[in-house]
This record gives structure tokens, C-alpha cells and sequence, in this order.
């Protein structure tokens, strides 16, 4: 008999986790990825704010399994699948048949309805967005660097990020890091106070998932580096020169979403039932129901727990969902996952974060420590955590962002033809 | 009487020259550029071939010029010049008035009158063509390795690069050291020896500004790296499947031009006279003639010797132009400019380089790693020598590269509206 054929859609926290637990099973494991590379999502607010380089992040897929014999790497795009003929229809390349399939698709912006809204308000899920946030956050100082009017110079000064989740709160405090320090001495004419950084969230308060206490001392650290905090307030309307909220009108050049994710079409593949924000509902071991031999982990799936909560989008939930996963198959088991929560951080500029580990509830210095050390040991590659751990100690000695370059688009001298290719 | 405005277009190894040596002169200067980065464009090639991530080798004008405070950077394109009112016409803020002008504006490529060749053949000049041409050619193996095909296979695997000057020496060591020995493990289907790079020049011998015997080491070594020479042979179509030279046609996806360049636009907005490349003519005090108070420099100025051989597109030039002229202008002097050569080196992969002092010619690993330490020193920003010295170690030790990432134009897949911005 010949071994079983794994296809696993996605190299995410979760596809990547599903692969490793793999290593030692006598199956024949197919990685998908429209993306040669593994990203470090929980990083990418760097990137976007000149922080971090995306190689620091990044790490090729191939490399991560370049040991683990039984897997193959193919980058192609998913474009549907055959779930009566077990293949996986792919983009460009020929079908790929399945015994067992684990999608880990993740999950991009949803601007609750309001896709126009795209354009203006940016949100950060690859390396492209990362670096389009970063250009459109540095040019904005530069053209307020050179503006005269005050007006359009105060506009051109304001950012607004919507959105209080920890990738909001995270987002605004670097923000307001890089355009109030980092660049203070860079600039003639703008000085530190002219900027303004707004972190605008529709709920009653900051970090709903995290407790009142601790959102609340986030709320403090955060209004410490200048940020101005608008909780409560829903976003009425965004173009490329305002937002609207409340009621009321604020002129500015750079918003960044960070507010609502919505899974890939993992479910419109697979015609499945899915929930509102167009997540696979699955079984309590991980099925979907009707297909035994097909998986949902991470953003792609609602797993309700017993309790009738549903899970948080998070990646320890994706990694822990992929292994087990991959450990069934392997033992050709059907049991229940259950998810074993470690806690939750978030982190506000220097010295600052905050940790939920249930009873024990922290923030500080020390628990900003523990969030660098955590987020380093979490990277794919020796290479990336040696390079992140370097940038971050030079960051943090010379309040300099190492990574403020403006690319893409370059803009056109007249009578030029071929300086972009 | 008021401080004399000295403007400058153009932040390469040239125009920052200049700035740099009017540090302590009782002038305004205004430092303009299309781009917030300087760029060591002597390193792009590595970022084309993945060794480095662009922040290694940019960093933004303005820290550069952080505390030199007699100067104001602008990042805007220059359109015009209106030469009796004294202004630079800018593309988007109002005109700048100057006293001195330096046009320090660089070259692009050229391809000798078939522009159409540009859109095939990607040069190397700027952040953005490097990460192109990475996306080329790590694009190209990712096709290879699912291909059946073994013609179209072959095409995949086989990269042409066309000019075999110390760029594209140096192009080609790099590819042949990622195709065949950093990729090596990471494939499944794929060998290094299924690779082929070839190296194209249409003079008679690679290196042509090198003596003899070195240009001849350099052929050996970088054939012993499994690069083809193709000299003595012009190139006589491009297309996107395959490159004509003498008679022959050979398939490829991937082809890179490092051949010729062209001055950028300078002359054009001077209406000066030009030589054959764009390059404004300039006298011995690098003035355009009729207009004492506009220089031109680095490879925006054709300077002849006073033997009358012109001087070579490089770094050593401009930078020591660039100083000349701005002592010039702070003495308020004219002397004729003399270029002083510190030799020409150029690196072939691992452990091999050639340099030639004029009586004095190496080659070898010492003077690969003279090489590589003078690159390091010349960095610009203590932060970019620290990033680029850790990578290369890095790369040494684990014949890793790092920055293997395919970004830009990201696979849509289907259903699908908002993954790119």
C-alpha cells in the first residue's frame, strides 16, 4: 500500500506547525503557499514602521523544512477543490490529489462591508501591505516637511489607526515612537509636538479581550507616548484626506486599519457552512463536517469550545490546532483538540507591555523583557532571531529606525523612461 | 549680505560629497533627491541575489545629514532648470533658488537604442531593480522545480547576464553561488547542477578596464564557480523566452543587464552639450561651460583628462569630485580638478577577488577580504557597516541566504479582493 498523500494549504503559524509534526509520520506531506516565505505576523507593525527589514521576519519555507525529507514545497496559488476527486486545483500548476487535506489559509481585512474603504485605510497582513504602510507613513512626514500651510501640515501630521485590538494598540504606539523620537532630529521644519497619533476603537474600551485593569494601564502607557485614545466611537467615514467619527470631521493623510479580519474562501471551496466572518465551522477534532478527511485550523476555522466560546484568532491557537492535526493522522486517531491557553501580551513602545496569564496579570519593564525574549524564540531561523535580536538592541540604544526607506513607485523625472523596471 | 544658497540635485556618492565638505562653510545648502535614501549601489547586486535585505545598504539622506545643520533636504523630482532665473523647477513643491548649483544626478541604463529590451533584461540601479530582479530569479527555481518539462526546465534554470564589466562579474559569481550551492539542499527535484549561468560580453574579454593577466584570473575563478563565458560575442535579441547571440538562440526566463549606462537627464535641462552617454561636458573646474556657477559631477559629467582619456562611472570619482567642488565653492576658488586612483577591485564569490593598485595587481583571499573590509568601511552609517559585516559572516559560515524573499505582485487567488493594497 502506498503512503498516505498530506496536503496541507498554507505555511502559516498553523500549515508550518502541521508540516514539523509530520516529520516522523510515513506519509507523503504537499505544502501549498501562494508566498515562497513564512511570515512572523506578529511583527510585521515593525516593518511597517521602519523598524525591522522584511528578511528579519521572513524566512523561506523551503529552508524551514530543508531537513524534513518528506515534505514538498509548492508555490502556487489555491483556486478550488475537488472534494468528490480529492485533488486541490491549483492556479498554474497541475491538481494535487489528497488523502487527508489541512487548510490553514489564515485570514485577511474585512472592512465590514465597506471595501471602499480599502484603498484609504491600509491594513498590515503581508510583507507588500508592511512596506506600502511604510511608505505611506514616511512620505506623509516628508511632505510636512517641505508644506507651508499649516492646516494641511497638521493633516499631514495626523495618523489614525482604527482599531484598539493588540495590533491597533501595538501599530499606534510605534507609530508615534517613529514620527514623534525616532525622527525628531531628522527634520527642519516639523518638531516632535506637531505630530498626532490617534487609535480609534468603536468599543467601550482598549484591548476588550484583555482585562479591564490591565487594558486600563495599556491606555495610560500608550497616552504616555503621545498617543490620543477614542474609544467608543464608531468610524463613519474614511477618504484619502479624512476620517470621519462621532460626528466629527478629522483632516488626515494615513489611516491604518487594524480593526476586523475575515477568513480566506477556505469555506466558498469547500461549500461549507461558515460563520460571519466567513470562518469554516468545524468539528470539536478539527473536521468539516460531512469530510472526514478534511481539516480547518487557525483563522480558517470557528471552533466553538464546549463552553460555547469561541476561539480567539491567535497563533498559538493555529500552531497548537496544526500539531494536532498532524498527530491524528499520524496515529489515525479522531480525538477532540482542546486548546491550552499560555496567556496574552501586548506591547506598548519601550519598557512597556502588558500580560494576561489568567489569575496573574502583569505589565511593566519586566513583562516587555519577556515579550522581546518570547517573540525571538517564537521566529522561524537562527538567522532571523540573531538579526531581530541585533536590530532591536540598536533600536533600543539609539532610538534610530534603521529601516526608513521609501520604495516602489519611484517617482518619474521628466524625459526619464526606464529607471523602474 | 545673506548666505550663499549652494543647491544640490542628486544624494549618490557624489552629490552627499559635496554636502558633507560644506559641513563647516558659511552657505545654505538644499540637497534635493527624488528618493529618501542613499544607496551603496556597489552592494545592490547582493541584494539582488538575496544575500542582503535593501536597508543594509540605504539609510535615509536625513540621518545621514543629521548634524550638519547649514543643510535642508527636500525629497522631491526635479523637472527643469531655468538657468537665467537661477531656479530648480521641482515636480511637485515650488522652484529653489540658487547661487552655486551641483548636478549630482547619476546614470540609468542604456540599451544602446533598443529600449525595448528593458522590460527582458532588468538592470541594477536602484532598490526597487534589485528586488525585482530577486523576485526573477528566485521565481525562476521555485518554476523549475515543479516543471515536467525537461526543455522548459532547462530554460528556467539558465541565467544570461549580459555585460562583463565588474558589475556584471560580480552579477554573475553571485547568482552561480545561489543557484548552485545556497539553494542546493532546499529543492527536491532540482540540482545545482542542473543550473547554468552564463556571462555575456561583446568586447573581447571580461573585465576590460582591468589588465590582462587579472581579467584572466577572474575568468578562471569565476568558471571554477560554474559560470559560462561568452566573450567577444554581442547580443543581437532579447525577448522573454530566450537571448540571440552570434547566430545562436538560447532559452531563458531570466536575463539581467549590467552592459552600459546613460547619464540621466542633466543635459537635457541645461541644454548643454553632451557626449555620446548623456554626459554633460564639463571644464577642468567641472563647470558647464557659460555658467560659472552650475557643476557637474560623477556620472552626470563627462570630465577628459588632460591626456584626454575620460574618467571612469565609479564611486572614487564622484565622491572626490563632489569634495572638490564644494571646496571650491567654499573658498570661492577655481581650480582644475585632478583624480587620484586608489586602484580597481572587483569580487568573484567566496574567497576570490581581483585588484589592480596600476603597478601593483593581486588577487586572492586576502584580497577578498581587503574587498570586503574597504565595502564595510565605505558604508555609509555605523548601523548599515554592523548589519552588513553580521550578514556576511553569517552568509560565510552557513552558505545561507538570508533574504530569499519573492516579494511584490502577490498570487490573487480566487474570490479574493483585498490581500494587496
Amino acid at each position: 500500500m502506498s503512503r498516505q498523500r498530506v496536503v496541507i494549504v498554507g505555511a502559516g503559524f498553523g500549515g508550518l506547525a502541521a508540516a514539523r509534526a509530520l516529520a516522523r509520520a510515513d506519509v507523503e506531506v504537499t505544502l501549498i503557499d501562494r508566498r515562497n516565505h513564512h511570515l512572523f505576523q506578529p511583527l510585521l507593525y515593525q516593518v511597517a514602521t521602519a523598524g525591522l527589514s522584511p528578511a528579519d521576519i521572513a524566512a523561506p519555507i523551503r529552508s524551514i523544512l530543508r531537513r524534513q525529507r518528506n515534505v514538498r514545497v509548492v508555490l502556487d496559488a489555491v483556486i478550488g477543490i475537488d472534494r468528490e476527486g480529492r485533488r486541490v486545483i491549483l492556479d498554474e500548476g497541475r491538481p494535487i490529489d489528497y488523502d487527508r487535506l489541512i487548510l490553514a489559509t489564515g485570514a485577511r481585512h474585512s472592512y465590514f462591508g465597506r471595501d471602499d474603504w480599502a484603498q484609504h485605510a491600509p491594513g498590515i497582513k503581508t510583507i507588500d501591505d508592511a512596506t506600502a504602510v511604510r511608505r505611506k507613513v514616511l512620505l506623509a512626514l516628508e511632505r510636512a516637511e517641505t508644506e507651508t500651510d499649516p492646516e494641511r501640515r497638521k493633516a499631514l501630521l495626523t495618523f489614525a489607526v482604527i482599531g484598539g485590538g493588540p495590533t491597533g494598540v501595538e501599530m499606534a504606539g510605534a507609530i508615534a515612537e517613529l514620527a514623534r523620537r525616532s525622527v525628531s532630529q531628522d527634520f527642519r521644519s516639523i518638531t516632535p509636538q506637531c505630530s498626532r497619533v490617534l487609535l480609534i476603537e468603536a468599543g467601550p474600551r482598549l484591548l476588550g479581550t484583555f482585562p479591564e485593569p490591565l487594558a486600563e494601564k495599556a491606555r495610560a502607557a500608550i497616552e504616555d507616548l503621545g498617543v490620543t485614545v477614542l474609544a467608543g466611537k464608531p468610524v463613519e467615514a474614511i477618504s484619502d484626506r479624512h476620517v470621519d467619527i462621532a460626528g466629527i470631521r478629522i483632516p488626515t493623510h494615513t489611516v491604518i486599519w487594524a480593526a476586523g479580519v475575515q477568513a480566506s474562501p477556505a469555506a466558498m471551496w469547500l461549500d461549507a457552512l461558515a460563520d460571519r466572518a466567513g470562518r469554516v465551522m468545524v468539528r470539536q477534532d478539527l473536521t468539516v463536517p460531512g469530510y472526514p478527511e478534511i481539516h480547518a485550523i487557525g483563522d480558517t476555522a470557528a471552533f466553538i469550545r464546549t463552553d460555547g466560546r469561541p476561539l480567539p484568532g491567535v497563533a498559538p491557537v493555529a500552531k497548537q490546532q496544526g500539531k494536532h492535526v498532524a498527530q491524528q493522522i499520524a496515529r489515525g486517531q479522531s480525538l477532540p483538540f482542546r486548546y491550552r491557553d499560555y496567556g496574552n501580551l501586548a506591547t506598548i513602545g519601550r519598557h512597556r507591555a502588558v500580560i494576561d496569564f489568567g489569575r496573574l496579570q502583569m505589565s511593566g519593564t519586566f513583562v516587555w523583557l519577556l515579550w522581546c525574549t518570547a517573540h525571538i524564540f517564537f521566529l522561524a531561523g537562527y538567522r532571523n532571531r540573531f538579526a531581530v535580536g541585533a536590530h532591536w538592541l540598536w533600536n533600543y540604544l539609539t532610538f534610530e529606525r534603521g529601516a526608513r526607506l521609501i520604495t516602489g513607485d519611484a517617482k518619474p523625472t521628466n524625459g526619464e523612461k526606464t529607471w523602474a523596471i
